[in-house]
């Protein structure tokens, strides 16, 4: 996506160097970060310069093809294999992590085994198929995120006022994202449209980073606290709600960022079509209901310190509560599927039934 | 209410000095304003070391009564004229600002007419009056705020959690408050509950204000983000709403500080009883329903920027958004009656109809 004029994705590679926008500094500062070694890349996804499940997929695949790229001749498979393991530490519950470092190291693999040749060429080959498949995984997620963003983009007309909670943008995905990439399609496409960014607390992902998005795409938009959104519904500023997905069970129950659910009741209660936007790999079958995914209780510290810059240009964390008081600091909620009008994927639009996303998956 | 082991009142009159605790200081800094002429109490009004809609009324009368005691003998009614239109001056949309300063004024008139004896005499009548009148309405402010705790507390079972949002508390009242007095009594009356504030942003008086009173009273409490409720509640960790009111209109629609509708809506979906406490001064029988309620709108700044202390104690403002995206920032917003289970005054408790309303006041 844009930035200024120029057009970048979240995590991009060019061989043997992976490139990423450092998240930690948004929307302060805008900085690439190269990471020369696969030791690098799994430093940048430690430390969280990459998040977002696709963007962490994709950083994994590459940070695996590195490992093939540097693995010495000798002790090709064994360098390679504790490599697989470093990179798997990093995050270990990020479920496509794992999924894209499976797939790189499958591909190298059978292709050194293709190769039959000795082992200089197997390694060629190895490597070779191991930045291939790399790529591939990260121009797939930028491509179901595209698709996303055109199924999605149908549903929005000139003139809309649409509301969005927490950042399902391109940065959290290689590229367009989910919830923001219909938006991204639909002002492109030039449709006028109106932006309300839920700022959503604790983190502020909204006011940080989805604003920062839609400020360099030129979407116009304005942060509001999430408070707000009930009563921007009541008075009818608001036609349409998108919001991304962290984990959709079998029945269409989303789990997603806090304050989510809120929305999605209120939107219920006045009316207004909510839809959920995400690609078909954030579906765990495992889960039958909502009942099953479990949520993420997050540090105190979240919600009773804030961080930004003083008008001095410094980042400063500061409290923001009484002293002595605590806090309780959920990190997601489950929206049940009968306050969901559709779930957007890259293969079509579907309402949340246990029927169509069991059809979804033959 | 108590801080520590002693015992406070939000503003308190000493003659001739008005003591007021500095709420432009709390959660942080714990400080008593004396205001020695009424001069300084109206500085203190203006610059918002008093805010509520109780305790800026107390103090405006208790600035009234320091005018009339100030007042020279010659020029007696004109000097306490002019302090009047000063003292209505600092807070121009205070309506129980104007209450107070019209009752002390008339108390101070009244007995100086009937005083019947020389300029010194009517003088020191009229100012004797009007410190009495003005202590009376710091008193029943106090009063009908414990009668709604006493009525409020009848509805808190052992046990219970309950949710609250912004500050309705004693600070924005002389003593006890209006959602948080009934919290208090049933505390106090030994009742084991738990109360989950809301931190209510963008001003955070939840996080800030409520968390402080309760903390002082020994309430035990959690501070949660805005987004947190509608899943505790689904959790089915809340028991009740209690919620303060800004007005009321004469159908029961309630404008209260921004959320309070999503918590309403959210409450009503799952059967969760929701509580507007508030003394009958905050009736506006001139507004037919909520549709003829105005709803400030504030700076983005509010929303923008965040203060707080860092580390080392320091008082630091910080941008915590995207540079370079604005915000909307709507105070308040209005429930329908039909979210509200009911209407907590020192008359009594009553379901939010017109007819019951209406009874109110006849």
């Amino acid at each position: 996506m844009k930035i200024g004029r120029k057009h970048y994705r979240t995590v991009w590679f060019a061989t043997p160097v992976v490139f990423l926008i450092d998240q930690t500094l948004l929307p302060f500062e805008f900085k690439i970060v190269r990471a020369k070694s696969y030791r690098d890349t799994c430093a940048a996804i430690k430390n969280m310069t990459v998040r977002g499940a696709g963007a962490i997929g994709a950083a994994a695949g590459f940070a695996m093809a590195q490992a093939f790229l540097g693995a010495p001749q000798k002790n090709f498979w064994k360098f390679a294999q504790k490599a697989r393991a470093e990179i798997c530490d990093t995050r270990p519950t990020a479920q496509n992590l794992f999924f894209a470092v499976e797939r790189v190291f499958a591909a190298a693999g059978c292709a050194a085994g293709e190769s039959g040749a000795g082992k200089l060429n197997a390694g060629f080959a190895a490597a070779w198929a191991a930045v291939a498949e790399a790529q591939k995984i990260a121009d797939e997620d930028a491509e179901n995120c595209k698709k996303i963003g055109e199924i999605g983009s149908k549903l929005i007309v000139q003139g809309m006022q649409i509301e969005t909670h927490c950042n399902a943008g391109w940065l959290a995905f290689v590229d367009y994202g989910s919830a923001l990439s219909p938006i991204y399609l639909a002002h492109r496409g030039g449709k006028k449209i109106f932006v309300y960014v839920d700022e959503t607390r604790p983190r502020g992902q909204g006011a940080r980073l989805t604003a920062w998005e839609l400020k360099n795409e030129r979407v116009p938009h304005a942060i509001i606290p999430d408070n707000a959104g009930a009563s921007l519904m009541a008075q009818g500023k608001i036609d349409m709600v998108i919001v991304g997905a962290d984990r959709i069970a079998a029945n269409g129950d989303t789990a997603n960022k806090i304050g989510t659910l809120e929305k999605a009741i209120a939107a219920h209660e006045y009316g207004i079509p909510f839809y959920v936007a995400a690609p078909t790999s954030t579906f765990d079958l495992k889960c039958k209901s909502g009942k099953d995914i479990p949520i993420e209780e997050r540090s105190p510290d979240e919600v009773l310190y804030q961080s930004g810059v003083t008008r001095k240009g410094k980042l400063e964390e500061i409290l923001v509560c009484s002293p002595g008081s605590s806090a309780l600091n959920p990190a997601f909620d489950v929206t049940p599927a009968k306050y969901i009008t559709g779930i957007i994927t890259e293969k079509g639009l579907l309402k949340p039934t246990t029927e169509n996303i069991r059809k979804l998956f033959l």
